[in-house]
């Protein structure tokens, strides 16, 4: 732990994320106010410390004593999260100055990104205010998640409780919570999360610093729409990304989305022609939306560090099998043609029409291969040397999907269980990766067995290393950039 | 009915989708045999017209006699649907010769995409034995699935059993039933489907005429790998387009995806530069996946034709606004800034900090606009002339959403109904098209609370002229293409 007590930015913005205690400034009667649904949150999320609640018309909330201001508190407070209004932030800041407080996060809009004089005017006052001693995340911020700590975001339905090794810094609050939403389905989880809104202290550069230095991550994705410190931000970036993986969903790419930035976190957006060089030069990994930032922080998540871009693709049906082989294509992944001695393996256990045994393996269609086959077969592969993923898509290993799509009476049951299981246990005996298709839809309307059962399995392979996609595409995409970003890291030697 | 009947195509293949009797070659006492399977999908579909089957061993079979060769049929019969292997199907095509049968499909594969002497044998035999009056849909295919004469597919779990206007034709059987299976979840109906396979007789070109004749199809997707007859298929395509939308997914333009068209259908796939010529020079609507085409299909479906390409964008959150904005930006949309006097309606509407009235209007997070307020706000953009779609995000529009999200204390219960119908109502009142995103995923682990919520939401808005789709991505991504065709196609005076 001598390495954590000796960073400094560990050291610096360690009050935001391990608090022991917490007071929330602008709670009210009024439980649609924002301050009241923090405290609500903070205590149905879990957070062990002491928490204060700051208000001006209340002498108790939830069965809390409620403080009438900052400096009214008499114990040692270590975070304070505001959510009053822009005009009475400044005098809040510099009660938490005199009280020594070391870290503020500010909710509150109405700065600079109005635009206005008046915004720009608090925001400079604010900055100036920062420092020695007292760091500032936001304005306009949703500041910072912690599971381990039982801090949530202001919002927290459907946030995991539990913690895991991914951090995510956002300049949109909102951003940071779309992720957050979708952890649960995709089975990753947070070491630190922070929406740090218009940066007017703390900003991605320092961010990117703490999680570097962070034991608990080694996996960063970031939203941001305008670095404050463009060449710090690159050096870091370039340094960082070497060490742990970095996607990068760089918003306002375009001329009419960096307009739209300006007005939301009073950023200066940079062109793409400047983000393509930075992609080139470090080993940021970039993605353009939202589904490709969840789905590329998937697969980094779930995967061994992987440089063979070699695929097995095992699907039913010809024109999945085309298919999945341009989506390979267009994402720099290679399906390699069998030889001969492994096609004549997989031939021995395939119907001789109507399938394809070379690369992809097409099973036919409609055919549900027994367990024992698609044992042996996912088994050649894998152990043949020749590819180190293997992608199923449209062969379905569950004995109760086989029966809502019909094929019930087609079915030994007696593979019912151990069906499921075959592709977890390929991965852990030969190593490969392998990813499963779960695709979207299928059940008739107002029903959801379909659903449900997708589900169930989707949590089983997540639980066992076996990633999960709704989409081939999005599983070829994702699988690509994992891949891609560890043979560029190789390449240079890392 | 007159123009139906002079129509020599429609006529020609009119026993494949209106036949008063089919039979099923194939059928045997094991269930799993596709003969089988074929019978009890064709009864619990619903087809009421005359079905024999046709097998070798047995007498009867769930309660219908077997007639052991077509010639011992003593009826007329319409359709013969063959599930028998690749060396005994010319005895029987000649038998359907010999009795006058205007119709047969090949389910069977082992034909020329076998890539074998005989396999190419055995197709080109076949091949001969068409015309003068018969034709024959495949080898190697699906054949036909008709909702309206309750034809199934070789499937028919969670396919609709009501009709709609969408003709569907694919070379890979595997694919048209992954576009069926959808169609309950998008909201599509089909007129006719067909997966023709290795098209030894019918190809893409014969169906895409029967489909422009067809007057319940106005609405046409293709997937296919090589077209029969390059300059035939061109010149329709070219006069089709036209008249109705053609939205075509070429597969296998990459050169590997080539190769593996070649062992699926035996087609010459063609390169990409080929294809981008046929997209320019006709208006054929390109995708590239199963997911742009269904998307695509929705879209076409569900919108009356639009040529305004200026999108209104209702979000909440900042980072919401800039992604959609990068997004119109890329899909060749506009999101244009709205003048004064409407941005001073819209500000007396909404909190005056953490919101964005210009274009994307950003009404704040977490905010939840009352129904009033959401109301007069859409109706402000909807009647402004200004935009010709209002694409929703992360606006929550059902109560009990809200409620799930956890911000139901801050709801105001009364609200409760009107919500939801708001977005209809402004579509209709205000004749602009509004999309909805009711984005994936939201539940916690082994909850179904939140789908369960959106797919009545969903249904709700299918059903009402809504657009719905998962990610803002896809919405404007199938928007665009939609557009961008009744511009070209109003830019050629059509």
């Amino acid at each position: 732990m001598s390495y954590l007590k000796n960073n400094k930015i560990l050291e610096e913005l360690r009050p935001f994320f391990y608090p022991e205690s917490i007071a929330v400034v602008g709670v009210s009667q009024d439980p649609t106010k924002l301050g009241s649904a923090m405290l609500r949150a903070l205590r149905k999320f879990g957070f062990r410390g002491k928490i204060y609640p700051v208000g001006q018309r209340i002498t108790e909330l939830y069965g809390l004593p409620v403080f009438p201001s900052i400096s009214a508190i008499p114990e040692k407070v270590d975070l304070v999260r505001i959510y009053i209004s822009a005009q009475h932030v400044l005098n809040v800041v510099q009660e938490c100055r005199d009280k020594a407080i070391p870290a503020v996060e500010i909710f509150t809009g109405g700065f600079k990104e109005t635009g206005t004089e008046e915004g720009e005017k608090l925001e400079g006052a604010l900055a100036s205010m920062a420092g020695k001693g007292l760091r500032i995340i936001g304005p306009n911020s949703f500041g910072v998640y912690a599971p381990e700590t039982g801090i949530p975001h202001l919002d927290y339905a459907s946030y995991p409780q539990d913690s895991g090794n991914l951090g995510l810094i956002a300049q949109s609050g909102t951003i940071s919570e779309d992720v957050c939403r979708l952890a649960q389905d995709y089975g990753f989880r947070f070491s630190k999360v922070v929406g740090y809104g218009n940066a007017c202290d703390i900003n991605e550069t320092d961010l990117l610093k703490y999680l570097e230095a962070d034991p608990l991550t080694n996996l960063i994705a970031v939203y941001m729409e305008g670095p404050k410190k463009g060449r710090e931000f690159f050096e870091i970036l370039q340094r960082l990304s070497r060490k742990k993986p970095v996607i990068i969903w760089k918003g306002g790419l375009t001329p009419e989305g960096a307009r739209a930035a300006a007005s939301h976190t009073a950023s200066i957006a940079g062109n793409e022609n400047i983000w393509n060089a930075v992609y080139q030069q470090t080993l940021a990994v970039r993605v353009d939306s939202l589904e490709e930032l969840v789905d590329t922080i998937t697969a980094f998540y779930h995967l061994a560090p992987i440089v063979d871009n070699r695929i097995s693709v095992v699907c039913s049906g010809g024109g999945t099998s085309v298919a999945a082989t341009d989506t390979c294509s267009r994402e720099g992944l290679v399906i390699p043609k069998f030889g001969n001695e492994l096609r004549q393996k997989i031939a021995t256990l395939l119907p001789p029409i109507g399938t394809s045994i070379g690369n992809p393996i097409d099973v036919g269609t409609p055919y549900f291969p027994p367990a024992e086959i698609l044992h042996e077969m996912l088994g050649y592969v894998a152990s043949s040397g020749v590819v180190g993923s293997i992608v199923i898509d449209k062969v379905v290993v569950s004995a109760k999907l086989r029966k809502l799509l019909g094929y019930g009476e087609q079915m030994n049951w007696e593979d019912t269980q151990w069906l499921e299981e075959i592709p977890v246990q390929v991965a852990k005996d030969h190593g490969v990766s392998v990813v499963m298709i779960l695709r979207e839809g299928g059940d008739k309307t107002g029903d959801l067995s379909y659903e449900t059962e997708k589900r169930r399995l989707r949590k089983y392979y997540q639980d066992n290393g076996v990633l999960v996609y709704p989409t081939i595409g999005r599983a070829l995409r994702a699988l690509g950039r994992v891949i891609s970003y560890y043979r560029r890291k190789q390449a240079l030697g890392e």
